[in-house]
């Protein structure tokens, strides 16, 4: 075995965890088999210049190749790129102030609302009779006649320590056996053990996680973590890429996938024993389920798109490896279609698509997924926004972290920002962007066709005399590395993209519904992105239909919330594949006149 | 890695393999893992002297502990102790001139005369529809189309092979579907692949195993091996102890059962793949059962000696390692009872206890089991023959091997002998041994009690002319090693015991049923030892009532013929659990007056 060598992390609330690193491995591959984020998107090859981390202690001289990535100052604070940064000496990496774990921010809006539990895992105290030394029956003949009408699916292990508590001559046993599905018992235990199910959405840049008591439906952990496949790229059809080159790759990027569901089980466990997960509900985009699954993800990669799977799927979960019980289902919901994933599935299972409500629901990530709700009669697609409304594609763009710029008003007619966690500044994330563009609008700094006007300069200092693609909008003093924030013109075009693409996704559904905005009841907007929009400023710019502000609902993480719905009421998974049957998907790239309705949206204009 | 050495194994057909050994082992350790049995019953501790074996080769000199064991002719000829020869170098065993493979002389009588086979595992073709690059549907719902209605459980993998035949505009795919109890899919071919069924009878001494095509219920292989697990002691309650030593031995214990059969799966598999394997029935004495499944054996060594299970008990046989498709069931078929296990259950089933049928199932091993049925009531008993019958504990007793005198009789008032293979003569075996006894009898030189009387020297030479305790049946020259066989007086103890305690076993039996022997309708032989027994001389003995003698059926292997039975035909369980509820099992020690009908049967005469 080759050597280790101690890496401590300081973490950002100054606790400190020790790993160890193989010798000579670079950082990068060390953290990312820890699970800590880097920020590099290029799977550590030394190209996207992302991975800059702070390191103390004997560190080694800055190489040639950081120097082209790193600014002096950077150098001067101890931050190195983990991709060039060989282990060698024991080493201090503090991530305190270069935070990239992604704010957690989830909200549970329909379980906290609802509550609702009627499950199909159960315990149950039984009584088995003692064994009777002069006429004695088998541990397992007194127990299959205690668990009566139950079957008994004990493993080896399981008898063997309930025999230890078998002593001849003693009286009835007091034991508590779990129940599945009403039927099957796969553990007894003597002291009443809880019982819990995982549900897990799995986005392209987060994975949520939520760890249920199913006895009480009560919620114990709740927790996001960052999708450790992003080091491959941060959209999915590079890493479906990276993934088909060979089978080590795609068998790396789902180990990846069930590392990351381990560590969030890990990060529950305080007082919960992985073997006590009696159950798994996974939701998430049609490709991210495929990984998890080892399933082939070529077909996403070329002409007709398709996966393998689509309905719903069931593994034992550890038979890819996760640590659950091993009586424990893994269930994949089913996929709406096409790209529409079981996220979206499981977002709609809260909503209130078989009464007589019309409805959008609206989930903007890399791709945005709209399910359209007309009369109990179901549409839906999926955009191709890009990563603008994430933070990727921007100049200074970020997810929304520690320092990144979320919220952008005025305040007698000045421009005031809002800074996530109140510290200096890093970046711009979505929500960010969307006020700052409805607010360049208002002071009409910005023509409704995305072009930055010179009257910028009454309040912001721009790059470039001659041409105002630059502005400052926040100067390098405040500004957690000293470099100013900058939006650019180019930043607006991406904007503008992304925006297009998902309100003329919007647009086609209710043309083939036949449905006028007027007579939306409510549009939901589910996912991370969604939790931070600021719905007027969305509709000034023309993203969301121009619709009465009350009717504008921010649903949290919906597809987390109905991936538990699914976890704890025994019923839902038909809901879901009734879902998937009534649904019809829209494919965009086969809709007439497509970049007509497309070109027409690209302007900042608020329209129904 | 440590450094292998080639080991060429040279077999009795003449067949050569080769294996590696870890440089330094014992050749003990190399070929208990290889699985050839050496004969050695001390488990390589260097007690007992019977790991001989004959080695080619740059061989290393005899050690000082070898010469004790060793006579100077077997020096001469090759042989070594295995325990005590460290492989350093590379090295040639020939196993042609001392084959202790036990003689395969399997019988399945049943299967034979009914081949009866109604299964609920089948092999359907199905059609799916080809994808259509128009309208794409993912190869899981096509799939879920065309297996309508029963259940699909196909393990990613097999998705994966099966999408590199999903090329788009590919028309209709016509392909084969395993089909489980009438409701799961675990697998879909291109191409139609034959699905198997492995039924398996654990015996102390020997594993029996059968592959069953399970589609016409067509016996594909059959075949014994030792149970290596031998090599930690002949009987079962030393074994017992040795694993009740710690973890570790009960581990080993449980391995060693596994490669036996997984050794058995690979001999089978010249045109069969073990992933084709889809059900697995075990049938064996209680002891041999909780091994297997790795459940505590501790119950079984002390008092009120009771294992853990004694129903039907299902694993997933690849949960402990068996070679076979991961859906695989593992059936271990109920124990009637206490040290009755599932191989009399399994013997059973194939005879008409459900008749107004009267009659005994003798399985004569170290433990003999009895069974008695009288017009549809069962009693049934386990009686500690000890090892005589199966040739141990006598001082030239062997198992049924080549070279085994395996039949002793008169011809002109001369003692004729058989010897298993026609070859120069072992030693003798169990049924030699009653032959010989019967035929002693016959001529008068041996009287009721079993004392050797002194005109035993008209027929043999004795080595002490003063007491006749030693009697040469078979002199140096006609014997493998050019040593004489003999037949001592303790030898003729050893056999009384044994006798008398199947006998007293019957006749308790007998007493509870409260039947007349000349009641009985049959007495049905099964096991190794009743395919060799002679029924005359065995009634001449004593050893079985005095019937008719063409009430005497010899059954064969009933065990593994039950087993298979059960393999192939989707009702047998039921008949199996039914059959333990209704025998009534009868402890003899807690017998009034065992000992005094132990006495009555200890000496040699026919007896109804």
């Amino acid at each position: 075995m080759s050597e280790q060598v101690k890496l401590t992390i300081v973490f950002p609330d100054g606790s400190e965890e020790n790993y160890f690193s193989e010798k000579g491995d670079t950082l990068w591959k060390t953290l990312e088999i820890i699970g800590v984020d880097t920020g590099g998107i290029c799977g550590g090859t030394g190209i996207c210049g992302k991975c800059k981390t702070k390191v103390e202690g004997a560190v080694s001289p800055v190489s040639q190749e950081e120097k082209q990535h790193l600014l002096p100052d950077e150098i001067k604070m101890g931050e190195r790129l983990a991709c060039y940064y060989r282990v060698d000496k024991p080493l201090t990496v503090v991530l305190n102030k270069n935070d990239n774990l992604a704010k957690s921010n989830l909200k549970l809006k329909f379980y906290n609302e609802k509550k609702t539990h009627e499950n199909n895992i159960k315990v149950k105290k039984i009584f088995i009779n003692g064994l009777d030394a002069n006429s004695p029956v088998t541990l397992q003949e007194r127990l299959l006649e205690g668990v009566n009408p139950y079957f008994l699916m004990l493993n080896p292990d399981n008898y063997n320590e309930l025999v230890k508590l078998d002593r001849a001559g003693r009286p009835t046993l007091e034991l508590y056996a779990v129940i599945l599905d009403d039927k099957v018992i796969p553990n007894i235990s003597k002291e009443k053990e809880n019982i819990y199910g995982l549900a897990i959405d799995i986005g392209s840049t987060t994975i949520s996680g939520a760890l249920i008591n199913l006895e009480n439906g009560e919620l114990v952990g709740l927790k996001n973590v960052t999708n450790m496949q992003r080091v491959y790229g941060e959209d999915i059809l590079s890493r479906v890429a990276y993934s088909t080159i060979d089978q080590s790759n795609k068998d790396r990027l789902q180990k990846l996938l069930i590392n990351n569901i381990n560590s969030l089980i890990d990060s529950f466990q305080k007082n919960v024993c992985a073997q006590n997960i009696y159950k798994v509900v996974v939701v998430g985009n049609p490709v991210m389920l495929h990984f998890l699954s080892g399933l082939d993800v070529s077909g996403f990669g070329s002409s007709p798109f398709v996966g393998v799977i689509a309905d719903e799927f069931v593994l034992k979960a550890n038979s890819i490896g996760l640590n659950v019980n091993e009586m424990a289902n893994m269930i994949l919901l089913p996929q709406l279609g096409g790209f529409v994933g079981a996220d979206t599935t499981a977002c709609m299972l809260n909503l209130p698509y078989n009464s007589n409500s019309n409805f959008l629901l609206i989930d903007i990530g890399t791709n945005g997924e709209i399910v359209l709700c007309k009369n109990r009669e179901l549409w839906a697609t999926s955009a191709a926004a890009g990563p603008a409304f994430e933070g990727g594609s921007l100049k200074c763009g970020t997810r929304a972290i520690q320092g990144s710029i979320d919220r952008v008003f005025l305040q007698d007619r000045k421009f005031r920002f809002n800074v996530i966690g109140n510290t200096l500044a890093k970046g711009i994330c979505g929500s960010g962007v969307i006020d700052l563009i409805a607010c360049l609008r208002q002071v009409d700094c910005l023509d409704e066709n995305g072009v930055i006007k010179n009257n910028i300069k009454t309040y912001f200092d721009v790059l470039d005399e001659n041409n105002y693609n630059e502005i400052v909008i926040i100067n390098g003093e405040s500004t957690y590395n000293g470099y100013p924030i900058i939006f650019t013109q180019e930043d607006i075009r991406q904007v503008q993209l992304a925006k297009a693409a998902i309100r003329s996704a919007v647009e086609v559904l209710m043309t083939v519904a036949k449905l006028d905005y007027k007579d939306l009841d409510n549009i939901y907007l589910a996912g991370a992105f969604g939790s931070f929009i600021d719905p007027e400023n969305a509709i000034k710019i023309g993203l969301l239909p121009n619709v009465a502000k009350n009717k504008i609902k921010n649903i949290g993480n919906a597809a987390l919330d109905g991936a538990i719905l699914a976890l704890i009421n025994k019923g839902i998974k038909e809901k879901a594949k009734d879902l998937k049957n009534i649904t019809k998907i829209i494919d965009l790239a086969n809709t007439d006149n497509f970049n007509d309705i497309y070109i027409k949206n690209i302007g900042f204009t608020a329209k129904s």
